[in-house]
């Protein structure tokens, strides 16, 4: 047995709390090494005759990646406090695994055992419950429409005449977005989450110069208030971009601290390493990045916390906002999150909390700060397998397995998935604009786990390279747009919300078949009534897939062509795709 | 390699800000598995021709338990941004691991290494900096000292004249702790814990009546007032007993509900499952462990909640309390201690916050709940190897060490370390009455890190079983107390306050010479301007320890006797041990 692979701790992903008055446990072990597991659980205050009384229940394997073998199973302890071991069996021995580490024998101390001290239904991972239905739509304002000519920025180009730039402006505005409402309910989506629309320099906006005010150049607040009110009548979440861990160079404050260096009195507000504040040859200042347009924010400093969660009140509270979505969340302090938190729940007990972090999470995804980050190790692996073509179907299944059990199935379930965005290469060129892969990675991010987000343009087929070339004007004129893709994603959406077990509505397994072609691979989402498999060729020849032999006693339906299905060996096309119902 | 043993994720104990902008790095891998690792980190935004800018660094084995080796380092990022991963060699093959697992070669995209996005001094485990350096000295006040005759219960029992019994009284106060500050001064304390004092029915007073009430058996607020300022004039913190898990059955909200049922107002403010509400056969309602005289408190209720912060922040504003010992503080959910931490911090920035928690305590000690938790685990690992002679010195250092590493530094420094307490039997009966063994517990109790903590009477060798025999009455007569023993409690407080690296002041690591008895061992602290080693002998034989060779260069100071020592061989009658100041 190899001892030194076994890993839990009650905590995180290995200890959770679950609705109704569940707990979730999850053990690793070394893969291919542990033939059973037999949890020994009880309550911490149940003894009988000087003797502890637990009962065992038996654990299977849920899932296993390149090096190790998970475990998982729900337990609901009926006085709400659980004392609990592992006894693990490898075929030649059992030993046991609790708090301390390995023993030979079960122990008769419950010190020896993890402990779940009591289930609080509040400590629930608990994002709104709206989020895991919802198929979101991400909106780069100045290059989605231009509804409203007045307001364009002076030297703005004709809408779509030329390549985007760092430093060029189109005119797209909140109007442009009220206009095209229609086209957005059409495609299906239920959110919108729109990149910073608060006053700023740059086209991008992420260099904010005043947080309580609409930049002219997308509208005002009335603007804002009519697109949140036609958003909510059409079923439509909106929520706005906060960037909160640094503000633009023109931001007043910065400025007063560089007129006025060590006398301003906002010389707390940001991190001033000394005096005079320069920002030649480097700044003397933090900054995001090394960015000297983007001056790092205090919010240890109490004036500081105290505007910043003004800002993240008043949007909400005035203007009925369903989403806050944090700029570089990770770089803000925890307790800072906190506290935003507790003050713009306490206004929208159902308001939406996403933080931008690109690496492991689990610190901000505790319960008390976000509901969900952006899934990016997700974006590397879809775009390994399904574009750049860099990783096997075998490789792709271990490292998602690795990404989910990195988590606990409750922020599993809502998980910000995306595969592109204003930061990244558009999927199109990811794909070396082939539309087959790009239909295939729609396929996967609508009926995978989480909620997927779509990037506006990606659904027409737009292409475009590294930021700017990814935010070029959205193409309006339907000749130039790819219908089909179009349809492709509006058919996924529409099955979607037809079939809630392709949203978030039950357990999902891989398929990974010995039989199978290697470039195939699947996975099936299951609660107690059906099953749906979704299964995918990742290559330019023709693969094979076997149904589980499991499986094979089940009616099918080909959801995508919604003809019945009962072949055992699935044919696939290069790059295709199938979805089938069993029931 | 062993790949599967390689553990280390960005929190907790693996990962943690310290003092001075420098963070921490921890990764385990397989006992002497690994020859060296190379920490390979830079500043995420740090990139030159379109490379990634990073430097190595060669971290140490810092410790060894049974399983695992532990490799530690200390690291200041000049913008307070890492990105990180490890080089691990086996002497064989080097091979990186970073978030993504292990990569034969060392990536170039950084997305493959552990990141800390930003160390915010804010982040860094801070309790009050007088905890580090406090002993601490536990107060039952029903069997401490009888001051006041005229508040003692009906049928209070003279002093001493029995055994203690579930529910027999003696008469204990606040004044006859008023009385014996001398007494404690003179043993050179510097807090006092006091289990509770509130308005209660039993004995031990943790099934409180009323909250904002000293229990008249002891005295009132006046005289509360007075013991906390003689405290305080002598350098004396005090620590009360927080009892919010639960109330007792006699708190008038549970009176209110038993007496009016569904209509009671307070029917919320526990988990009552049905009415009538019935103790027989057993509660209908969650109580603490099965005791139907301890109604379990809801602190999802925000009526509950106001009145216990109420509770929490009164004691502190009116009194001036140190510290609040929270009992069964893990059965209480999370975000009731964050609030609680918030409010009384808020009055009294270094009041002291301890829960009691006898398992893996990290979801609590992240910085946003406690100081510090009780530290069973070590009271188990003493206790096996120098009481019950159950493991050998080998298995203590093992144990000790899976600890050490099971939080970050930071907590260490401060970890609540006791041998015994009212709800554990004597240390002298775990000794089986050898005042030897008692002694050396001492001795590692005052020299080892965290703050220890003193269970009243053990300084003068009283004994006593499981509770209630635990909580006899102090024995105030000299002629009656250890007097030898209080000595040497006295003299190692008083060691430790002249050296300061006794307490938290250096780095602790332990010795356990392949060329010494099995029976013994030892540890040093050390700064950069000296060391002292701790060497005990475990046995009734004697036994021999040789000086490591590497510190056979130093000049060394026997601290007990005070006197030069320069043998490299140690030799230690039966359950001895010795002090050595290395310089």
């Amino acid at each position: 047995m190899n001892h030194l692979a076994v890993t839990h701790r009650a905590t995180d992903n290995y200890a959770y709390a679950c609705a109704n008055g569940e707990v979730c446990l999850m053990i690793k072990t070394a893969k291919d090494d542990i033939h059973s597991i037999q949890l020994i659980h009880g309550d911490p205050y149940d003894w009988q005759n000087k003797k502890w009384v637990c009962n065992e229940t038996t654990m299977s394997k849920s899932g296993s990646d390149a090096l190790f073998d998970y475990w998982k199973m729900h337990l609901k302890p009926e006085y709400k406090r659980l004392r609990y071991g592992f006894e693990l069996n490898d075929g030649a021995n059992i030993i046991f695994f609790g708090e301390n580490g390995f023993k030979a024998e079960r122990p008769t101390d419950i010190a020896q055992y993890f402990c779940i001290p009591f289930v609080h239904p509040s400590e629930v991972f608990t994002p709104p419950s709206w989020v895991q239905d919802t198929v979101w739509y991400q909106i780069f304002p100045e290059r989605f429409a231009n509804g409203n000519k007045t307001n364009d920025p002076k030297g703005s180009l004709a809408w779509g005449s030329s390549e985007p730039k760092v430093d060029n402006f189109f005119g797209g505005d909140l109007d442009g977005v009220i206009e095209n409402i229609d086209y957005l309910k059409h495609l299906g989506i239920g959110g919108i989450y729109f990149t910073p629309i608060f006053t700023a320099y740059s086209n991008h906006k992420y260099d904010t110069i005043d947080y309580m005010e609409i930049d002219p150049q997308f509208g005002d607040k009335e603007t804002l208030k009519k697109l949140i009110t036609i958003c909510h009548k059409n079923g439509i979440k909106v929520m706005l971009d906060a960037v909160f861990n640094h503000s633009g160079y023109y931001f007043p404050p910065f400025q007063d601290v560089l007129e006025n260096g060590e006398d301003s009195k906002y010389n707390d507000w940001f991190y001033i390493r000394d005096f005079p504040v320069v920002t030649d040859p480097a700044p003397n200042y933090d900054t995001f990045a090394f960015t000297p347009f983007m001056p790092k924010l205090n919010t240890q400093n109490q004036e500081v916390r105290t505007y910043l969660l003004d800002v993240a009140r008043y949007w909400v509270e005035e203007f009925d906002i369903d989403g806050w979505r944090l700029d570089v969340a990770n770089e803000v302090d925890h307790d800072f999150w906190r506290e935003f938190r507790r003050e713009v729940k306490d206004i929208k007990a159902d308001l939406y909390i996403l933080g931008e972090i690109w690496h492991d999470s689990m610190p901000w995804l505790r319960g008390d700060q976000f509901d969900a980050v952006m899934n990016y190790p997700l974006t590397r692996n879809v775009l390994d397998l399904f574009a750049k073509k860099v990783i096997t179907t075998k490789e792709f299944v271990e490292n998602m397995t690795t990404v989910m059990y990195m988590y606990p199935d409750t922020v599993n379930a809502t998980a910000f998935n995306l595969v592109g965005s204003h930061d990244t290469p558009r999927i199109l060129n990811e794909c070396m604009g082939d539309k087959r892969r790009l239909k295939q990675i729609f396929t996967f991010l609508l009926t995978f786990m989480g909620t997927p987000c779509i990037y506006y343009g990606d659904e027409i087929g737009m292409d475009g390279g590294e930021d700017p070339g990814c935010r070029k004007c959205m193409v309006w004129n339907e000749s130039q747009q790819d219908r089909d893709m179009f349809n492709h994603v509006r058919k996924l959406i529409s099955l979607r919300k037809e079939h809630p077990l392709l949203a978030n509505d039950g357990e999902l397994s891989f398929l990974h078949e010995e039989t199978a072609d290697s470039n195939c691979f699947g996975f099936m989402k299951s609660n107690k009534n059906k099953k749906i498999l979704i299964i995918f060729n990742t290559a330019d020849q023709e693969g094979e897939f076997q149904i589980p032999v499991e499986l094979a006693d089940h009616q099918m339906l080909n959801l995508w062509s919604d003809s019945p299905f009962s072949d055992s060996t699935i044919t696939l096309e290069p790059y295709d795709f199938i979805i089938l119902e069993l029931t």
